[in-house]
């Protein structure tokens, strides 16, 4: 059986999951769920995450959610496919790839959402941007990219010399980003600037990339 | 050699991590960063995690960070020894592990911990607790625990009749919650009350909790 992912093709959550469907070289379906008219929020997607969010992945009669936890669980049971995205031959690597994915998590997606969602999705639900919540936010994302400076200068990749997970879960939110007056964060820091223009011209990218309109971006 | 995890007794993120290493049933030396001296973020620490925040681990001649990737290294590497926190021979069932640990630390996490640091953390420093910020997260950590009620109602644990990292992870904040005067979130759900008398009973946990104390709780 095929494998479904609910979702929609703008959404950060459901491009993480189609990046790393691609990279595993799987084929998948994809269910749109209607945002606009809060289908989400509606019982029969509730069934498959209770949280209304998307996506939801499909697997047989196992039924996934959240982004991070469906890459995960692909990326480990097609370890033997496509690009190893957890290093999952050398505990040293893996063990980095964990690491590094928690960062992306903790550190950098709380920095860069807010600011994407402000300067893209607030005008779209007719709220004005919050240019207080975009600085402050901006402030936060510029010290973290210090260290990813630092780090990137010492290896091509987040966690080593070798794409992963962790590496591929900034692609979403980075790539709307890119598209903002903010974008200067990245491109004023060669290393970085150098590892962005890496990952995001990775095929598996670049064909969920085609699909990231969102508003006027 | 002994692993050695950087960090403070009374730490969210130490703390995580030490639970881990007793359900592991491992050896570790605890070497304190003292907080409230800056130490994490001169550096000798900050060449261990350059975000300045602890704990760090050190096994051997690896370096790691983010508490929730030392948690599921051990669990990973000593996948054999003590509780299987990963249920690593179980594809479904460590898939829903994957699942339930991304949400707590993408919707549980981000609840509760302003709730803490405004009611504990805040008159440390000198501040008064925003309230504000309090109610928000009051309300966004009723419609999650409403959630957990359901799914507590379904299994024992939020991944299944199984105690796993995604149990374990909501330890530290739950605690230091349990002592505020909105512990009735939790306790007047009746099952994520259970479930929380379980988790906290645990001896892993026991042996942690008695070292986190924190201003006057």
């Amino acid at each position: 059986m095929a494998l479904k992912l609910y979702g929609a093709p703008m959404s950060t959550g459901t491009t993480r999951v189609m990046i790393a469907l691609h990279e595993k070289d799987l084929d998948f379906e994809l269910v749109p769920v209607d945002l606009f008219a809060g289908e989400q929020k509606e019982p029969p997607f509730l069934s498959k995450n209770p949280f209304g969010l998307i996506p939801a992945l499909e697997d047989g009669d196992l039924t996934l959610f959240e982004s991070r936890a469906i890459t995960a669980y692909v990326a480990e049971k097609h370890n033997e496919t496509g690009t190893d995205l957890i290093r999952h031959r050398d505990l040293k690597e893996s063990a980095l790839v964990k690491v590094w994915k928690e960062v992306e998590s903790q550190q950098y997606d709380p920095a860069i959402s807010p600011i994407v969602y402000q300067h893209v999705v607030a005008p779209i639900r007719g709220q004005s941007p919050d240019q207080a919540i975009i600085d402050a936010n901006v402030e936060k994302l510029g010290k973290v990219l210090d260290i990813y400076e630092a780090r990137l200068s010492e290896s091509k990749y987040l966690s080593g010399d070798f794409y992963s997970l962790a590496d591929l879960h900034h692609l979403p939110f980075t790539y709307y980003f890119m598209k903002t007056p903010y974008a200067s964060l990245i491109n004023e820091r060669p290393h970085v600037k150098a590892w962005w223009e890496d990952i995001s011209s990775r095929p598996a990218f670049k064909k969920v990339a085609e699909g990231m309109t969102f508003g006027d971006l």
